[in-house]
């Protein structure tokens, strides 16, 4: 037998893992700030109501983890946390709206393993049902500017409205049943220079004129230039969007948020504003986060039978994780102290008690190894003091307190010393 | 379609979710104050591995969901978070012991669905690798004692070793290959009566004076008896082990730990002192949490190569939660601050931000409806006080901070605010 972890998927441990799991705390203390609750929901999901909304040719379902039970039930793996969330609405037809919650868990996709994509992956997830208004939006953003200030990446925002993006492909002259291919090769634009992108369109069979107008507008450099444009070619109702767009704009004046025309994300989901977070450093190229407006998608999943307009976010753990990993001051160290008793366990084990007692994480020898072995230890587990403890210690009260990066050491008494670490 | 979860599984949402999470988070801070880092392993495994060291027969094989990926690998859902972590040691030879990790995670059983057994469910388990003196066990009762007290469940653990279990069957004259079955019958006594109990063992074939002296030998009422009449029947290394165990009792002689030498639990796979926890007040029959010491479960799994001798310990998150739910003052709320804005919402966001800047949870309104639908929903979301922001508020800077639960108004500035919502 291969001692090995299934294909795609991972083992966290160490300092990796405190990292993952320092970050995932203080995103859900974000969401909490701001009044998400939490929800969770089942790995396992019936494979009927999770691939209801899609045709049997849908590409998701190549990559759906299929199982059964013993009752020859058809379940599944779920591969996102929107699809068991919308479930979680339709069960739940009493909850008060606008509610609000988050969600962080594992999801699964039976797709091919390289950098950077794995089959087993974390999301997290915020999302709201409940309101239309751009107030939800501007909420969404206040949380995807604060989660990353405190992370401490410098980030810069790129949004978009899809009712933008689809009026001017009208304006075009691009059939509507050409959009999905014409959306996804726009999709490219951040990966494949202007030409590429112009050579690709027109290979395609798009007019040439047509693309070269399309290229010009998507390249505007000022937002004036943008609104000037859009408001001659949107509809009215299309306008009012717009207007609700600029005072979104208007909201975060101060911060990195870019009007992207080019901006597409989910063009099939996303019925309003998207947006997408970037990297300032350009030290990653994909975005660390995004989200965007999906109105319909619940509803429909529902049978339509009531409205339940979303707005949402998602944080890309794994990308953040990249970048967490070079700020090497964002590095908390849990293990504080670590006790190495002279054959007197029990009693250094009270000590021991007294320092936890008081909230410091404190690790104790117990294998009555030798101290140069236990020194070797508390180093390699990065502990930032060290107490050897012997019976002249006891008698005396007197402690030498060792800080394992200078190689000090303070003699002290116990209320010392957990003075000093606390 | 049936809108449903699949059969044995749960969504976790409210108030309810909240209170999961902070036990868990409890329970992590608990783990981390000793030193146990935190481990993340999938939830799905290879088939091979994870069945390896059981034979085609074997129970818990039934009980496995089984998947395949598009390579037709044969894999499986994790049933337990023991045998990923022996695979982890497994695979990751070069790690400092002893190594300590907690972890906790998801676990799939697809077996009979019935009141508090779920096909999905949370283990919540914390090990150590790489010692075999018993101030590990010391250190793991330390632990749940610690984390009882800190839930605030009043509990009593009893305690055994299975060498002195087996020493006392085999006093019994019962042969070994009947030993297993003997000890699933002992398991019972907590739930049949002693009649029950004799006659159950003597219809199994086993003499009735034996019987008799067994049940006897374990209804000694005091450590006394039982140290005095163990001591005769063990060997010498067996008495050694005893000597141990007495240490480990009078360690914890002001806590509610009892010797119970019928307590067998998971007989196979222990192979030293056993514990399990229970609620001292009997509102929850079966056992809190448990564990013991397993030195060869790993070294077998890993071929025998080399020795991996562990003790560890596991919370039963679902009987403790139905404690907590009974417990009422453990309800944290963790809504503070609703404010209703009247046609104002980019300037209430703002001071929506200004109580989130000092980690003040703070809702707001995103959908525009009227005061009193607002107020409906501040009461329904627990949250501690509402704030109305109209346009006499923001520009005399004053405003009315109503706590929901006496009805009271306090008119303050954002800054007094801020300084009781703290």
């Amino acid at each position: 037998m291969e001692l090995n972890n299934a294909k795609g998927t991972t083992d966290f441990s160490g300092a990796t893992m405190a990292k993952r799991k320092q970050l995932i705390n203080m995103l859900e203390s974000v969401f909490k700030l701001y009044s998400y609750e939490e929800l969770d929901t089942p790995i396992i999901e019936r494979y009927d109501v999770l691939t209801y909304k899609y045709g049997d040719d849908a590409p998701i379902l190549n990559e759906i983890f299929k199982l059964k039970d013993q009752g020859d039930r058809d379940l599944c793996l779920r591969y996102d946390l929107t699809v068991p969330f919308s479930r979680f609405i339709g069960m739940n037809t009493t909850l008060k709206m606008p509610y609000k919650r988050f969600a962080v868990g594992k999801v699964y996709r039976d797709g091919p393993v390289k950098l950077g994509r794995t089959r087993e992956f974390i999301q997290c997830d915020f999302d709201m049902v409940g309101s239309k208004k751009i107030d939800c939006e501007i909420e969404v953003l206040s949380i995807l500017f604060r989660a990353f200030d405190k992370i401490g990446i410098d980030i810069n925002i790129e949004i978009n409205n899809v009712i933008f993006l689809k009026a001017l492909i009208r304006y075009c002259g691009i059939p509507d049943q050409d959009i999905p291919k014409f959306v996804s090769i726009i999709d490219k634009v951040k990966k494949i220079s202007k030409k590429q992108f112009e050579t690709e369109l027109v290979e395609q069979g798009f007019d040439k004129n047509k693309v070269d107008e399309l290229i010009q507008k998507l390249n505007f450099k000022t937002n004036k230039e943008k609104f000037g444009f859009l408001t001659k070619i949107l509809t009215d109702d299309e306008n009012i969007k717009l207007n609700e767009f600029k005072l979104l704009l208007d909201a975060f004046g101060d911060k990195n948020l870019v009007f992207n025309l080019g901006l597409a994300r989910g063009f099939n989901y996303y019925t309003g504003p998207v947006f997408e977070v970037y990297d300032n450093s350009k030290t990653i190229s994909s975005s660390l986060a995004g989200g965007g407006r999906f109105d319909e998608m619940i509803g429909n999943y529902l049978d339509g039978k009531r409205e339940f307009p979303a707005v949402g976010g998602s944080f890309g753990l794994e990308p953040i994780m990249v970048l967490i990993e070079k700020l090497d001051d964002q590095i908390v160290n849990e293990n504080k102290l670590f006790i190495i008793p002279i054959n007197n366990y029990i009693k250094s084990l009270e000590i021991a008690e007294q320092f936890r007692d008081s909230g410091i994480n404190t690790g104790i020898d117990l294998t009555g190894r030798n101290v140069g072995k236990n020194m070797d230890y508390a180093n390699s587990k990065k502990y930032e003091y060290v107490i050897v403890i012997g019976e002249n210690e006891l008698s005396s009260n007197k402690f030498k307190l060792k800080n394992m990066e200078t190689g000090e050491e303070r003699e002290v008494s116990i209320k010392q010393a957990i003075k000093i670490l606390k």
